[in-house]
C-alpha cells in the first residue's frame, strides 16, 4: 500500500489530536483511500517534554526546517501559530514545492496575499478546513459544495470561546470576568484572551472564508471588528426580553459594490436557527443563490475536532499526491467578478444602544434629540427605574440607519453632560438577504437615506 | 479556456434547475474553476413541450443513448429518475468510460452493488451529491470533511414533503389529510406521495448515507421503515405535552456488530437541533468520534437546490478530467471494517404508543399486562376523559426494550377484545451515542435485558 509521509511543525494541543487521530483510525483511513497516512517526523521545541500521546522519540526533532526538507515527509502540516516563524515555514515548505496543510488563521488572514501567492507560484497544494469553525467542513463545503453559487451573505458563530462565555452568562446570570476566568482554568479560554474576545479570532476566520467566497485576500483592516467585553447581565436579560439572543456574530454580505465584513455582538432572534448554538460549538449560515440557505454546525475548537479537519485535508492533499492532481482545487483561486471590499460606514443596520445616564430632567431628551439629528429613528425605548443613588440605565432599540450615523451620534453623545459610562451598541441581526442592494431592513444601503 | 462537455438525461424540474444554475453563474463557475461547463445534449421524452427555461432546440434529442455517445459529451448527467430506463443509461455511460453525475437516489439504494461495482469496474467516476438532502453537500462532508472519522450514528431528516407536512398539522391543527392535499397542489408532495410519506424516499437517502459510511452497499430489506400515515393531531399535541416534536427520522447507527437503519416517525426533543428544521428544509446529524457531534441543515429538495448539488458534482468530474485524476474518491470505496448490517430487532428504543381502547373497565389493564410480560415497562401513561360514545385514547411512553418486544406485545394488544384500532408506535429519540454496545436509554443493545 502506498504510504505518504507526514511531518508536524508543533506538538502542542491540536498537534496531539492529529498524531492520536492517525494513530487511531489509521486502518479506517488506509482502507477508505488506499493509502496509508504515515507520521515521519515532528518539530517541537522541547523534546523531553511530557505530551497526552505517546510517539517514538526518533521521529521527534527542535529542528523544524528538518522536517520540511526531510524526503521522506511528503506534506508539512503547520500547527505553531503566529505569524512569525509559521509564515517563514510555510513559505519554506511552499517554495520546495511541498504541500502545506494549516490550522493556522492568524497566518491566513494576516499574510493570505503572501501565503496564497506562493501557493500559486509554486503550483503546490495548501489545505486549511481546520482554520475555520474546527471540524466543520466548511471550508470545503464553500469552495466545492456551493461552488455553483453566487454567496449573498455568511453568518457565523465562528468563536468557542466567546460564544462559552455568552452561554455561561445567559444560563446562569454570571458576568462575564467570572465565567472567563472559569473558562481559563477549564481550557476553554486563554491565559491571554484579547484574541478571542476582543473579537479578532472570529475576524481571521471571517476573512478567510470571504476570501474563498469572492475570489480575492480579504484585508483585516477593512473588517470591523468589536469584541464581547463591554456585554453585561442587563444586556443579556432585555435582549431576552426582546426575544433575542447575543452572540458574537460574524457577518460577511455581498452588495453589487462589494463585500463587507463585520464582527459585532449581535442580537439575534430566539427562533433563528443561531440562537440555539450554544457553548463552544460554532455554526455558520450560508446564503447562496441557487442553494438558498444552508447551516454547518459543530465544535468549533479543541484538539479532536480540529484534528478531523486537519487529517481530511491530509487526506485530500495525499490524493492529489497519488493521482498526480496538485491544485486540483486551488487555495485561492483569484478573481474579479466582484468587486472588493466595501466600507461598512454606510452598512444599514439596526442596533440595540445601552446608555448610562445620570438620574435627573433632560438627560435623555438630550441623547434623543442627537439621535434624531443623526437619523435615526427610535424602535423602542426602556428604562428601569433606577435605585436611588443609581445611574439611570436606557436601552434604546433603533430602526435601520447607516453605520457612520451611530459613530457620529455615541461620539456626541458620549460626550454630554450626564452621560456616565460611554455607550454601548449591539447590532440587531435579522438575516436579511440584500437582493438589490436597498434592503428593508438591516444589511447594505446603496446611496439610501437614513430610515 | 478549457471546455466540459455535459449531457443531460431528463429536462423536468431539476434539470430545469441545473441548465438555469449553468446559464445564470457561468462565468463565475468558470472564474472559479478555469474551464466552462457546457450544455451539449439533453434527452427529453418530448421535445416540442414548453419548458421553464429556454434553450436552443437543436440540443434536445429524444434519442437518450445519442446523448451518451456523442463525443462532445464528456459528462453524463442522468435525471430521469426510476430503476427502469435510468439503470440502463447509467450502466451504459459507465461502461463507455464516462462519468456519471446523478441525482437518483433509488436507483442507488435500489441497485447500488450494480451501479457502484460497475463504476468501479470500468474506473469511472458517479457522483452523487444531489441524492441526499437536495444542496446540502452532505456526501461530500461524509466521503471527505469526516473521512479522518469512524462514524458512531447518522440522524437525519431526509423528507421534506414529510417534514412539510408535519410542521403544518403543528402550527396549524390541521389533519394530515388535508394538509397532504395542500402540498400536493403546491407542489410540495407527489400526486402518488406514497414514496414519500411511507418512509421510502427517506430509507434510500438513509442507505446512501450509510453506504459511504460504512464500505459496502446496506440492503433496502434490512431497513425498518416507517411512514406518517398514522400520525395524527393527538399525537402531535401529546408529543407537544411531553417535550417532543414529531419528525420521520432516519436514523443510522453502529454498534459492534454492524450497522442498524430505521426510518420512523420519532418523538425529537423539543431542544435539540433537529426539532426546529420546519417545513421542507432537512438536517443531517453526523456522531463522529474525533470530530464530535455535527450538523448539515438546508432545502432538502426544489430544483434549484438540487441543481447546487448536481452542478458541485459536474464541478468535481470536471476537475478530475482536467487533472486526469478519475475516481480520486472512488463512489464507494468498499472495505471490511464493519461488520455488515444488523437486524434491527433487539435493538434498545423507548417508544410513545397510543392504544384506541373501548371505554369499559378492565381493557386497559390487559393492555398493560401484556407489556409488563414483554419487558417493557411504562415511563408514563396519560388517558383524557372520553366523552360519551366515544373510544379512550391511551398515550404511554415506555422505558427502552427491545424492538422484538414491542413487535411481539402489539400484535398481542392488537387482538385483544376491547382494543377498537391497530396501536400507533413513535419512536422517542434521545440522540445517546452508542459507546460499546450497551446504552443508557435508547439505541442498540448487545445481549442485553429488556428494561
Amino acid at each position: 500500500m502506498q504510504q505518504i509521509g507526514i511531518g508536524l511543525l508543533g506538538f502542542g494541543n491540536v498537534g496531539s489530536g492529529v498524531v492520536r487521530t492517525l494513530l487511531k483510525n489509521a486502518d479506517l483511513i488506509a482502507v477508505r483511500t488506499g493509502f496509508q497516512l504515515l507520521l515521519k517526523k515532528i518539530a517541537v521545541r522541547d523534546c523531553q517534554r511530557e505530551r497526552p500521546v505517546q510517539v517514538d522519540p526518533s521521529l521527534l526533532t527542535s529542528d523544524a526546517e528538518s522536517v520540511i526538507s526531510d524526503s521522506g515527509v511528503d506534506v508539512v502540516v503547520e500547527l505553531i501559530g503566529g505569524t512569525d516563524v509559521a509564515r517563514v515555514l510555510t513559505l519554506k515548505s511552499l517554495a520546495m514545492g511541498k504541500p502545506v496543510v494549516t490550522a493556522n488563521k492568524a497566518l491566513l488572514a494576516e499574510c493570505g496575499d503572501e501565503i496564497f501567492g506562493e501557493a500559486e507560484r509554486r503550483d503546490v497544494d495548501l489545505y486549511f478546513e481546520a482554520c475555520v469553525a474546527g471540524g466543520i467542513p466548511i471550508v470545503q463545503s464553500l469552495r466545492e459544495g456551493l461552488i455553483a453559487n453566487h454567496i449573498h451573505s455568511i453568518f457565523g458563530i465562528l468563536n468557542g470561546t466567546c460564544n462559552y462565555i455568552l452561554t455561561r452568562m445567559q444560563r446562569e446570570g454570571l458576568p462575564l470576568d467570572v465565567v472567563l476566568k472559569e473558562a481559563q482554568a477549564s481550557g476553554y479560554a486563554e491565559a491571554e484572551p484579547g484574541l478571542d474576545i476582543d473579537g479578532w479570532d472570529a475576524a481571521h476566520k471571517a476573512v478567510i472564508l470571504a476570501s474563498i467566497s469572492y475570489g480575492f485576500h480579504a484585508p483585516m483592516g477593512d473588517v470591523l471588528v468589536q469584541g464581547i467585553r463591554e456585554v453585561v447581565q442587563t444586556d443579556i436579560r432585555a435582549a431576552l426580553e426582546l426575544g433575542f439572543v447575543i452572540k458574537l456574530l460574524a457577518a460577511i454580505q455581498h452588495v453589487e459594490e462589494g463585500v463587507a465584513i463585520r464582527v459585532q455582538p449581535a442580537l439575534v432572534p430566539q427562533d433563528a436557527m443561531l440562537a440555539s448554538v450554544n457553548g463552544v460549538f460554532n455554526a455558520v449560515l450560508v446564503d447562496g443563490d441557487v442553494v438558498g440557505e444552508t447551516l454547518y454546525y459543530g465544535r468549533g475548537a479543541g484538539a479532536d475536532p480540529t484534528a478531523s479537519a486537519v487529517v481530511s485535508d491530509l487526506v485530500n492533499v495525499s490524493r492529489n499526491l497519488v493521482a498526480g492532481s496538485q491544485r486540483r482545487v486551488p487555495a485561492l483561486a483569484k478573481h474579479h467578478q466582484y468587486r472588493g471590499m466595501r466600507s461598512t460606514s454606510d452598512l444599514l443596520t439596526r442596533y440595540y444602544l445601552r446608555f448610562t445616564l445620570a438620574d435627573r430632567p433632560g438627560v435623555l431628551a438630550k441623547v434623543t434629540n442627537v439621535l434624531g439629528r443623526n437619523c435615526i429613528s427610535i424602535a423602542s425605548m426602556n428604562q428601569k427605574d433606577p435605585l436611588p443613588g443609581e445611574h439611570a440605565e436606557v436601552i434604546i432599540v433603533t430602526h435601520a440607519s447607516q453605520e457612520h450615523n451611530y459613530d457620529t451620534a455615541i461620539s456626541e453623545i458620549d460626550q454630554l453632560d450626564g452621560v456616565v459610562d460611554p455607550t454601548v451598541r449591539y447590532r440587531i441581526e435579522d438575516f436579511h438577504r440584500i437582493e438589490s442592494g436597498r434592503v428593508a431592513l438591516n444589511g447594505l444601503l446603496v446611496g439610501g437615506v437614513g430610515d
